[in-house]
């Protein structure tokens, strides 16, 4: 039996601030400090140690992997980064609050390019400072690979390759892996892992700084999967993604 | 002309207790953070960025180079792990205090088991607790290479194969290269950079958490090299770790 452990990155400042994030590069809030901390500390008091882990190029799920690795004292391991890793780009959308985008387009509108499977939301220009070509971190990459919006579907068609070309092989072969990722890259390998339809995959959410277990069999077929914590805050914690671009009654 | 900068790890909570650390993986003392930070500062307002990144698997040398990559906002970029980068290893003297070292064989005798370039310090039995054969970080590692004791030359004879192998090719690609290790692995590249006499390497005495900039021609001979910050503070450093393990009058 192969063990893999998903780890969503604690909340960033963004996610705080309710604004669509995508590849903007935000750190942790304090309380995603406590979270990537405390993620650590169950996956050590769990027993688990890794002997390889993979993130994405994006400092909120790298800061993460590494106070996680830092809390177990695994810091040594080897860490891989990808930006098929990275959260769904979420084009022209980026660095607006959610509940804004949601008075001028509708909220029906928003919970579409949230919450769509395969409908993108209004792509960037490249010529807009947000284009990911700019970035120094992306100068390797063939230009057809930059995304200037992606829907969810887009995401998992980034991600996959990098799943089947150089994470599973790994657990396939016995190595201990953590993946630090983001809410939409967690999904699409969740989608993928569990066989769900395009469908289910948006009825999903992924909580922030929780470590989710999967145990799987020799060719990778899940055989159960379950985070480690305490239920009920694990449930409270759903909820607050879930309700993200709502707009909700002042509180 | 390629640039290597190389940064020795902050001051250590075993600097600070002037104990014999080598393999212990302590973690640095609150000064040790504040030199990191210091270092990634110096680089960033100096202009540098990086490609790639190498250290030990110590986690003062990993921690050092987490923050100054934070310090730069290069996070994302790889970084490779070596056990060949490790500090020497100091065999049975890992964790005894350095004065008390002194009282009970010398001041002479710790002098030249600290700066002999060919003595080796009492070697740790395989059955003790020390022996790095224990620990998971070294699992992979052949019997034969899993050091029980140390001299400079023992390791600048581990450090310079992956220096050769690995990091060598990388520099003279063109990659912006920082290395973040100990005291004793930058000894044996400063060594076979500058190609220094087994002697005059006992005299080269490198401060912690200060960017030391090579800058070397095509064939990695080196033209200049100097550090980055303030002349005072450099030699104040250097004068601190030229007068560990003598007997200081007390202060």
């Amino acid at each position: 039996m192969k063990k893999l452990i998903l780890l969503r990155h604690g909340e960033s400042t963004w996610n705080k601030e309710n604004r669509f994030t995508g590849w903007t590069d935000v750190d942790l809030s304090p309380k995603g400090l406590e979270e990537a901390k405390n993620s650590g500390r169950l996956l050590r008091e769990s027993g688990f140690a890794f002997d390889v882990a993979y993130t994405s190029v994006l400092k909120r799920a790298i800061r993460t992997l590494w106070i996680a690795l830092d809390e177990m004292d695994q810091m040594w391991i080897p860490i891989h980064l990808s930006w098929r890793l990275n959260e769904r780009h979420y084009g022209a959308l980026q660095g607006l609050n959610k509940t804004e985008t949601a008075l001028k387009y509708g909220e029906e509108q928003v919970q579409v390019w949230r919450r769509s499977y395969s409908i993108r939301p209004p792509a960037l220009k490249p010529e807009d400072d947000r284009y990911p070509g700019f970035d120094p971190r992306y100068r390797g990459l063939a230009s057809e690979d930059i995304p200037l919006t992606e829907c969810l579907q887009d995401t998992v068609a980034r991600f996959l390759p990098y799943w089947n070309e150089t994470i599973a092989p790994q657990v396939q072969s016995g190595q201990r892996v953590l993946i630090t990722a983001h809410g939409n890259s967690l999904r699409a390998l969740v989608k993928y892992l569990d066989n769900l339809s395009d469908q289910d995959v948006l009825e999903l959410n992924i909580p922030t700084g929780v470590p989710l277990v999967y145990e799987l069999d020799d060719n990778l077929k899940p055989l159960r999967n379950y985070y480690l914590g305490d239920r009920a805050q694990i449930e409270q914690a759903m909820q607050v993604v879930a309700n993200q671009g709502k707009i909700l009654p002042p509180s």
